[in-house]
């Protein structure tokens, strides 16, 4: 297993193809720092012994100690696990880096994958997977999943697009791999991953034309990002951390990918690979979600507390709220897990890869990621009790190279000044 | 009337008392002039033939033609003009200096001063007030209104804070005036107008010490502005004005107020300040509010139409309750309006200042204020319809000194990212 | 204009057509009686000198005195009178009665009809309505308007669905007239109406079959209604009025309606007919659900006193809630009205009757109806307020026949009972 | 285990002391047959082979199988089943007895009494606590707790209360037990009920005084339960079952409880009894609400399908937050179950009964409630897809001995006619 110091070099080596602000920038930028850091964490806390059972685990394929994050759950355990350690690290980097725990466990979904079973033992998926993961597990890598498409028109179909690189396609069959083309957005910590598994459209969109997929090195020609760095405010630092979090716009005009990063071309796997790993995400949600929502509870509390309402019972109302919100986001993960050994209900063709692996119940990790609409609620209940602070705090601007707030922030300050 | 020109040059020769991350700046500082074009608007707007109905009025005191802002509502329908006019001046400055309008029409709130009556003739102030006003409206100049405290600890009165500056207060009295002492917070717009009203504590605050008020100018001592600078985005132009907005922290410790600047001292006077500044600000609301409103649905019907997702009945019913929000908060402004002269049923002793004087009537300020809890669901709306773009606009951030996003946007990104 | 008593002895010799509980009924019955009595009030109250003003009008056509209720509006100020007296009159029926008011002012849509201007001055459509109004003001009648089609399914136009009675038709055309089929439902105050004007399926329904629209009377023959009697608990007694009110099922099977009694047969022309009553419900609603909401937050107010929580400052925020509901309800009805005089921007080609007809804008009629969202909030509001006893009040039930709560009382009564 | 035959004959021997509506009823009156079916209904799934599993157990203390209502968790198995049998059972009777399955649940309470241990062992209330139980689940009883005092002024405690009957009060006390007097308030199916467990006024009742409880039987005397009944719409029969509910309001001026039928007098020891009822109270309603919402979604849904608008994306959509609001209840019931041997981190002392008894945590049945705020929602979602007729239907009101609607029935009949 890797140190955090170990996985910074990693990315140091990597090929420059991350853009920001028109500038073509190092991965260890000085402006990704407090993503890495975010990032950095998890190895930070998964090599303390404390922290051992709850951020490691034993290989199922090599009996190796390797990363929760990389590992397939065996049992009900392992997915309740994974949750509260979610829930943990997200806590301790003040919830600024959600989203890089729904990206990495794009290694989980990797379960779910076995499309030679579709080409009748034509191909060796499976076997090209099994062996992608043990390299994963044992170089201890960071995994984004490039899911959302660009879209265009989203009342047409992928092929029917005026634009074609709305959608990811397979631009041009090689012999041993395919050449794709087209944009991702919305990636979250792609700029600071060692690897990026790239899905085709999904089955809510309306039709899948990409017929395969591909993983993503930095050695591919022709793939560009263009990130958005969401730091915290400067001087925020919450245990230690200075949190933050990157988008990236994922632009691949000519991405070559060979045969042995290929998974599976055929829509049919394709299907089983877009749904769990919603599965995943949402399971993460479970875990990180109520993190965030215990860093606004904390702020809130605080803020009653520095203005003495604390203990008024409208007060008090507001921030039993904020818990039922969390804690029914919570609860909401693992009932019901299913072993995909038995016959499960899901209606695509889930795929084993071995006995004893266990997924989240889509049910419940449903609605536990609907829980989630509460965000506004949230932010209001904050600044009800923080006050117009929230939106006027007179240190946050620091240049003049001119930040800018928000529509939403403009609008809490005014539902703050003075009515 | 002033030109826009004229309004900034006013500004850059008062004293610089205003300080922006530390550092003091002059009021015409590149920094604040978003905000100046923004309150420049509503000059060059009252300028224009074509606005002379909606942006001007008559003085009832001079008979000469003012800005409408500096008016005293002589019947309903200058109730009525003075919304549509905040809404149009608030549509075109892209809702970005709502505030603004709010505080300026602290002009109006003198309608209601006359606090002679409880003195039983012994002094001055009606007379003091009404001078005041013909050159306010003469030289056609900006005000705001300093009303929000800092308030500290929210369960003690003003006179048992730890910290006496929590709330203004009169710290000395001279012969010809005041010197006051303490902070104010949150004031809209108050590095950019000529003049500020200073309000006491309201009856809200749970008791009123300062027993006087006063005017503020650029030349008193003692008073210093921490200004918070909330500019539009850089590049983004609506209308052909780059919008911005300011919110000062008001620090007076040696405020000397002379006595022509005072207009009531006596408890039961200022009450009759506080009530009607929110009843106007409440006005205004129903006029900048709904602008913003527009705003936001101009966005979210754009986004929709750049989806291609506009016509699908659950976009169109977000739009509408879009719609829904706005026109309430609208057409709740001034039913019942109430003419000062005959018996009012408000609770507080209400002066007039001459027969016909028309005040909006609290209860459908307040409800069409209140009408605007809606702001979360707005953004949320707008969120759904354009996606997560809103949150990971990739050209958003400049500089390296690098700003950072508020927990809004980041829980904003979240729920549109994959989920 | 007519007493209370003479409009019962009215009905009391209309054809017996009214089915309940599948007994042939009088309209007199017992059973009718508190919806009667509501409906009496309002010539109780129009006879009343005080009232003059507000519940009676000059007619335009006739120089009379009239029921504002069949009044056509002349100016702004009829509107505000006509919101006003609704108000007050759904208050004294403790708002039981609400539906009545809105179908009474059927009376006031004729005010948009006008089809000869369709048939090139071939029909005296309009001299036929002019003479049925007069006569309808001259005999100060009930009027109620049957719009709701029973529909069948909502995925089908009408002429396609598979049973034709689900929504009204022309079945025949006479020399004089035509022959009508088919039902209505959820018409309020039906059984109690001296009149009914069937609507044709409105645009909303995705076609217009029936090309003609007629006056029902109580000789017709071949009419039925099955009606639902909705009477408050007994010896629930508000301001002296035994309140209640009833919905008809309407079963036509030939209906025949004389060539005098028909108002229009041509498609454009009723379209200026069902757009104008929507209109003008829901100018009503903003009288009678303002009067509602006022008959909630008073049972919510006295809840609270007599649990003496009404000083607490939840109880207190809830109770601002409900005025919040109510009075934004009741201010936006008539901003903005128009004059049908000059050029509207209406969509329908808009009829005028003669010149200085005034009717509500269609947005704030609208966004006004939409605030009644709001009534589950308000239910659950006073439940809170109230406690268990809403749903458990042991006096409730009285006989062995057996009535029995719907779902949502038990709802109310679980969700209060303990948690 | 008794049949639902022997459980009526039981309370058919009962003393006569249920009054309806002003009459001496007996306790299986006709009027109390749906609600005796519903309860009957537990007996009947008992016994059937196939619920072995499900709706019965071993009991702890005999070793014999009885019914899971009886049971004392032993695992976090148990508690899972609990949850799921009563789901069941309130899905066979539509919902309609929910409030039965809560009051049962009275039997699993008594797991966390040991009041002995206050007593230094000068009492033996933990072995009358084991008899009781051991008859309890040998004679197979229906428990009901009475846990809501009438409470009279909300400000005031009980102690100060004008009317000394708000709250039950031990009277007098007697060599072998005490009297009690006062009255009890929305006590689900006291009516149908072998015992009630009178609690006193809890924590949250500002203060506790009577510091005893006691055990009503049909023998006490001077107890007089006022009965209001809810039974579903005559003709409505789900899955076989004529469902119904009842409320009993306790007067008791008399009640004599001698000693063996108290279990604790003591104020401490009382606490642990208040604390724990709401505790598995809420644990049953993670079963019995999620039941519920079941009902309205099937409802919903069939309603959708009739009107042929079940694919619409719009309704897909409520039906789904259906869903989301049923399945978070139900997903919050045992997450963190706390077994009672370990050091727990209840505030209150807890005491165990034995090793292994297991309770649910008190978060997560307080959130898994508190979902249920949703009633008013889920209700709207109803109307909205079943359109005006859940309002209108005909052919509900029955007779001319007057049922009247309440006021939320009006308000759905408002809500849908027409806008």
């Amino acid at each position: 297993m890797r140190t955090k110091q170990e996985y910074i070099e990693g990315l140091s080596k990597m090929k420059r193809n991350i853009y920001h602000n028109g500038q073509l920038i190092d991965r260890t930028d000085e402006l990704q720092m407090d993503c890495l850091n975010t990032i950095g964490t998890t190895y930070d806390e998964a090599a303390k012994p404390e922290n051992q059972d709850l951020c490691t685990a034993i290989s199922h394929l090599t009996g190796e100690r390797i990363n929760r994050f990389n590992h397939i759950h065996q049992n009900k355990d392992d997915l309740h696990k994974k949750q509260d350690m979610t829930r943990m690290l997200c806590q301790k980097s003040a919830g600024a880096s959600s989203a890089a725990w729904g990206s990495t466990n794009e290694r989980d979904l990797q379960c779910s994958y076995e499309a030679d079973k579709v080409n009748s033992g034509a191909t060796k998926y499976h076997e090209n997977f099994k062996k992608w993961l043990i390299r994963f597990q044992t170089e201890d890598l960071i995994g984004c999943c490039a899911q959302t498409d660009v879209k265009g028109d989203r009342m047409l179909r992928p092929a029917d697009q005026p634009n074609p690189g709305a959608y990811v396609r397979i631009k041009e069959r090689l012999k041993d791999g395919i050449i794709v083309d087209g944009c991702k957005v919305h990636i979250s910590e792609a700029s600071v991953a060692d690897e990026i598994l790239v899905l085709p459209p999904g089955p809510c969109d309306r039709g899948q034309r990409l017929r395969g997929g591909f993983r993503r090195s930095g050695r591919l020609e022709g793939l560009k990002q263009v990130v958005t760095i969401h730091n915290l405010r400067r001087g925020s630092i919450t245990n230690g951390i200075r949190s933050g979090a990157t988008d990236s716009y994922l632009i691949s005009t000519t991405a070559l990918s060979l045969g042995k990063g290929i998974f599976g071309r055929r829509t049919s796997a394709w299907r089983c690979l877009c749904t769990p790993f919603c599965l995943f995400h949402r399971h993460s949600y479970s875990g990180c979600k109520p993190a965030i929502g215990d860093v606004i509870l904390g702020m809130a509390a605080l803020a009653a507390e520095v203005n003495n309402i604390h203990k008024q019972s409208h007060v008090r109302e507001k921030l039993a709220e904020l818990i039922m919100t969390i804690e029914l986001g919570y609860a909401a993960d693992t009932r019901h897990p299913i072993s995909v050994n038995r016959r499960s209900t899901y209606r695509f063709r889930f795929c084993t890869l071995r006995p004893r692996s266990f997924i989240p119940n889509s049910i419940y990790c449903n609605v536990g990621r609907c829980s989630r609409r509460a965000v506004w609620r949230e932010a209001e209940i904050l600044c009800d009790l923080a006050g117009g602070v929230v939106a006027t705090f007179p240190t946050r601007g620091t240049s003049k190279s001119g930040h800018r707030r928000s529509a939403p922030q403009i609008h809490q300050a005014e539902s703050e000044h003075v009515g």
